[in-house]
């Protein structure tokens, strides 16, 4: 099935974090299938000039109460992180060793990792950017914590992370969430209900 | 009645304009009325150091596309003007002047009035910032529009607008459309459905 959602994401985005626990519901009662796209803000940023939501003045408190608000909304946990914003290369790298894995087992737990990796951070404030948590969330899915931890120094994910990033800037990407459906682009976790009904309805 | 909807917009925001379309039937449907309060997001992006979304890299081509398409879903007419932004000073006056007039007749207009300035830039790509235009938009609606140009000039509806902003940035309005209801704060055009769930639940 070639009906894909490419789901941007940055492991530091509240949002994203909130957009990850509903976009595969969105996905599936369409037919399409969700491509997990992890990115990094911090490098797209370079290239739009914008500062992290939270250091913005009268927006940034805005943002800190709308996580909270819009994951009640949907009844999702949520504890905003003591620190915050992170880099989460780390993570970023381990998502995509798994999702380009030339091993079907354990690209198969690509969505579960995503799940596991935004709920250790944002529901049990746990620092995604140490490598033992990653090991902990890899475990928890049967894919040895070593192996990943090792692959994840190599330039070969290294390189992998940087063209994705490449790719998602060639791809107009500046935010996240932001989804891409058949050239379409779609921005934030408030856009999930109009992704829905462009999905239904064919577009407009 | 004192349930109020503080509907905050710039003249220059197209988001400003699809939400001024819709908001009265949130507002409605759920007995609240709206107090249309116009501010100028250049002065209030002097404080949160932010840069108009047109001029964004990468951000300002999704927001020219969406403009287009948010309209399009919502079946409201749409022309991305040639000049933009602009600095809608004389129609943010001329708004005050009309919205807190003595006479309540001309008071009675201020939605009209909104809505027809809004439509003369975005639907018939006029330009707002010259008086002769505003004039007409005032004339559609009975409004003697050499009283209204005198009035705008003078420095008690200057000083207006500008407590206007300072009120704005003092409630931690930072974009257009911002919608305060009784403390809650709702950004953007695609937050109208959550203001209408906020409202018909009483909150979560």
């Amino acid at each position: 099935m070639s009906r894909i959602i490419d789901f941007y994401f940055d492991y530091s985005s509240p949002y994203g974090y909130l957009a990850s626990e509903r976009i595969e519901e969105v996905a599936e009662a369409n037919n399409y299938r969700v491509v997990w796209r992890p990115i990094l803000l911090g490098a797209i940023f370079k290239v739009t000039g914008q500062a992290p939501l939270t250091e913005t003045p009268l927006k940034g408190d805005y943002a800190i109460m709308d996580f909270a608000r819009s994951a009640r909304e949907h009844e999702l946990d949520y504890q905003h992180p003591h620190t915050f914003p992170i880099g989460a290369v780390a993570a970023c790298r381990a998502t995509l060793w798994i999702r380009d894995n030339s091993d079907e087992s354990i690209r198969a737990q690509t969505a579960k990792f995503v799940h596991a990796t935004f709920r250790a951070y944002y529901t049990q404030g746990k620092d995604i950017t140490n490598p033992s948590i990653l090991s902990a969330c890899a475990v928890e899915l049967g894919i040895d914590p070593d192996r990943m931890i090792e692959a994840i120094q190599q330039s070969d994910i290294k390189d992998a992370l940087r063209k994705e990033v490449e790719h998602a800037i060639a791809a107009k990407i500046f935010g996240s969430p932001m989804m891409l459906v058949e050239g379409e682009l779609f921005w934030g976790h408030d856009r999930l209900e109009q992704l829905g009904r462009w999905l239904k309805s064919g577009g407009w």
